[in-house]
């Protein structure tokens, strides 16, 4: 702890995720006192027609 | 804001979750007062064996 | 399931509560086939503070 | 509800997922002493990629 | 990791939460062979107004 | 969307909120390459005997 989830369109490439985690990580420690070992990051991926805005689908918007 | 999450079984097409979607934001929109542009909803399609009630997987209930 | 989570700012009254559960509720069991007693919503509140867009707290906008 | 979600890296196979919420179940009756029959639980599989602790993904650490 | 997150109805006293993480731990490091030290759970409690099942708050069914 | 959820303990007064925000959301701007505006945060704070490692409640930790 902290926990993290991240939820986020998918067709980020790995290069993109080391870096969304190594500078998230660091944005925890630096704001909020916590040790760098007890930050955890879940990044939930997901297909534009599993997410909506203002009731439209995002793979329709 | 409001920020909504709907875990549901895999299965559903897309005309389903548009209507679900749409249908989800009225209901918000309509009891809680806010504007619809803030409205957003995340689909979590989860397969059989990943749910259970009861003590019992979903795929041998 | 359907397992619905919904994170909106604190405030509103067991009314508007009511009324979102209820029309949160008719709308997923009309789009996804899902009988009402499947339906569970949970529904958190959250402080102006512990709420962000483009990174300024909700609080402060 | 109780409403269980659990997050772990994929690769467990059903006998494995079987037990867990047999058991995970359990330990939630006979702790709070909630009806089985209420108890849902959601499992979360992961890709290595897409966990991280201290900043490093899983599938670099 | 695994991360487990559960959500129930405000008013367990701490011995039953303390039995609660120890035997959900248990369970999980059991069922799917995770070291203890990784399993991490973050209890939810919620008011009986906050949760809904088949349209209907618990706090008035 | 991208959108972000942190559990922490409490105990965490404005200020370093306001920087957490601030520095997460660069973070995922800067990483995966999202409009600073569709980056939502919510904070979920918790109590210590409302979080476990190992088995063992936060609070008698």
């Amino acid at each position: 702890m902290p926990i993290v989830h991240i939820h986020m369109l998918e067709g980020r490439n790995v290069d993109q995720k080391r870096e969304l985690v190594r500078s998230m990580t660091e944005a925890v420690v630096n704001s909020v006192d916590a040790p760098p070992e007890r930050v955890h990051i879940v990044i939930h991926e997901m297909k534009r027609e599993n997410f909506a805005e203002a009731g439209i689908l995002n793979s329709e918007a």
